[in-house]
């Protein structure tokens, strides 16, 4: 199999997957810790909050240019280029995992805390919005891994 | 510069700075939260505590490794070992990032709380370890980034 076809990377189906994935569960996660939920009481909530508002903008993109790459047949294979969504995928996921464990600690913290400090009805939406970072972490690891494994072959 | 001579890769005397980094923040860490302080009441800490307790071994056995790959001339080039390696490394700073953001997360929460939820002498002990926690991820990553780095060209 030749570098230049390694499935997940820029310009494959499995890479478009991966992306919509990562677009479906972020926004999953935002939807889940902004509506209706006072997320700006904790630094961890809105650090997740912020997270996912830059990992939603970054993953249409990249579904963008995967679903065109697709179409036209013609994949990125420019080195800036490649480095530069390589970088920024590193980041979000970095990003993102610390987002995502951070709420994950705080939400079993509040589990364990008296009623009054976290109603039921919040806390599993807290909970729900941490699990799908997590999703949404995996998928952006995924993107990242198979990009890199094609970045020593330009 | 040829890839066989990545700084920071296995059998550098970088390499062995990265790993002596990572045994004294880590220890450090595992330290600060253990030590007089009743951190088994939160998970996140627990969590803290056993990954450290898990990335000292391993910094301590490949710090012994670059040691005598330094002293005896003799890097180590094996792809089998380096995949183990790097494999290994890629994990461990992925659950030293997870416990030091969910640390952070909770030591956060706690400093905002009232004090007879968390004594400042507790929390600022909680905070230091967390810190610590993080520059050893740093560390962490870099080896496993630079030991990535080596691997297509074996």
């Amino acid at each position: 199999m030749s570098r230049q076809h390694v499935p997940g990377s820029m310009g494959t189906s499995a890479s478009l997957i991966l992306r919509i994935g990562q677009v479906i569960f972020s926004s999953a996660s935002l939807l889940f810790m902004s509506l209706g939920v006072d997320f700006y009481s904790y630094t961890a909530f809105c650090f997740l909050v912020t997270v996912m508002g830059l990992v939603i903008p970054w993953s249409v993109t990249l579904a963008l240019l995967d679903g065109y790459s697709i179409l036209a047949k013609c994949p990125v294979r420019q080195l800036g280029i490649l480095l530069v969504i390589v970088i920024g995928d590193w980041v979000l996921s970095i990003l993102t995992l610390a987002a995502a464990s951070s709420t994950a600690g705080i939400v079993d913290l509040l589990l364990r805390a008296d009623e009054s400090f976290c109603p039921p009805k919040y806390c599993s939406r807290y909970l729900l919005s941490s699990m799908l970072a997590f999703l949404s972490w995996f998928f952006s690891l995924g993107s990242s891994l198979f990009n890199l494994w094609l970045l020593p072959s330009l």
